[in-house]
């Protein structure tokens, strides 16, 4: 049987890029010129970190992930779904696209669970349910050719909003809006993809397949902030996802970066 | 010819029951009671200046409107369209109404013109244009039993977002959704409606009409902050709106409050 399915791009964009005018601007026109029907998830966490500076509250990261009390959670909310999320929808509509601005608890569409405190208190923090995700609404919206805008802010649906990792709202989304799409998920980062040497871009490993990425990890080329995004990458190509690109945000239209299958 | 146009309650909720948890939660288990269909619009001014405060940041009013410089907008922006705005969608989807959240950029339902500076420049502040309110997507979403739930932040379709009085927001959704819907219009306030007498809350005045409420502006019984919310609303039942009332917060399962007509 011939796979019928439509084609989505999902692309997720990084709080360096968000925090960029110029540079998110440049990325926003690349956005609105990709074919097709497309979704975008946002973080932001430079810009909740220097907002906690400017209100006098500690930013606490553990492990790259922000610790988040009920201050910190409600600095993430203002700066993820307030100033950044309706800017970049303002900015998208200025040129042409037909955006929505959204978080998790809108129209229930990312419901999540708050991570245990235990072995860590991450405090407001939640991990989606990809099998929850309301991707008949979301789907809606998409075939009325709106462009949904994603932060990464969630809820419990018991009342509180949670802040969740964007890389995995990203992957929550794009696996659950493979049962209607063949989902092309992009990572835009500041790297042009994954490079065998850091400090020299011409390293880059154009592809990699779960057992090379599993060498990788051993020789230590893959290491740190890269081994989460690594592991949701698989994930979500096992899954259901089509693809998934790791490429800087310059490189959305060439689509040059490292793929991974 | 019958008029068989479905009905549409359209209710606002000022700065004052926002930032009192408590009254909210209450409000909003209201708001969930009140049967057909419905949508929310939200202020926030009290936590606006709370939180422009904390960021040492001057809060300048004229006439009771808000001047807007662009440190104010990201201030309102994130207050209204991050902090409020999502934890009141949060909450109606723990009791059981899908809400979505929304502001006047997402899916561009309003646009608005940013106010001239003469003969007083309020900055970022725009007033919606009502014959341009995307009222086919909220009707969509209204069909789809999903609550629409708007914050008063607009955008000048040119890539800024606008501060926008609350009120205006409500009766310019109102007015554009009266070409589809029954619209009845709740101005909710900390008043049980218009009194003849401010400190006497026995005085309440439970109809008006627009002579009477001249009348009532001539002997000074109507002023002040009074004088925009009663012109906002004559010119909404002028507009198609089916009826306008001035309630207490606490009122709005009863609808005991003043009806303009």
């Amino acid at each position: 049987m011939t796979n019928t399915k439509p084609s989505l791009s999902i692309v997720k964009i990084g709080g360096n890029i968000v925090d960029n005018q110029p540079a998110l601007e440049s990325f926003l026109n690349d956005f609105n010129k990709l074919e097709g029907k497309k979704l975008l998830v946002h973080g932001g966490g430079v810009m909740a970190s220097k907002m906690a500076q400017q209100l006098g509250i500690e930013n606490r990261m553990i492990n790259g992930r922000r610790v988040t009390d009920s201050e910190t959670l409600k600095i993430v909310a203002m700066v993820y779904a307030g100033w950044i999320n309706k800017n970049i929808t303002a900015y998208l509509q200025k040129i042409g696209c037909n955006a929505i601005g959204l978080s998790g608890t809108d129209a229930n569409c990312i419901p999540s669970v708050r991570r245990s405190p235990e072995p860590i208190d991450f405090g407001y923090v939640g991990d989606p349910n990809p099998e929850k995700v309301n991707s008949e609404f979301i789907s809606k919206l998409i075939e009325s050719s709106i462009t949904p805008v994603f932060c990464a802010i969630t809820h419990d649906e018991n009342g509180s909003l949670l802040n969740t990792n964007a890389d995995t709202v990203a992957y929550s989304l794009a696996t659950a809006l493979s049962k209607i799409y063949n989902t092309s998920l992009y990572y835009c980062f500041e790297k042009v993809g994954v490079l065998k040497d850091i400090d020299n871009p011409e390293s880059l490993i154009s592809t990699m397949s779960y057992d090379e990425c599993e060498n990788y990890k051993e020789q230590g080329v893959i290491a740190d902030g890269m081994i989460p995004k690594m592991d949701n990458s698989f994930k979500a190509i096992d899954n259901g996802v089509s693809e998934v690109i790791i490429l800087h945000a310059k490189n959305l239209l060439t689509k040059k970066g490292t793929i991974l299958k």
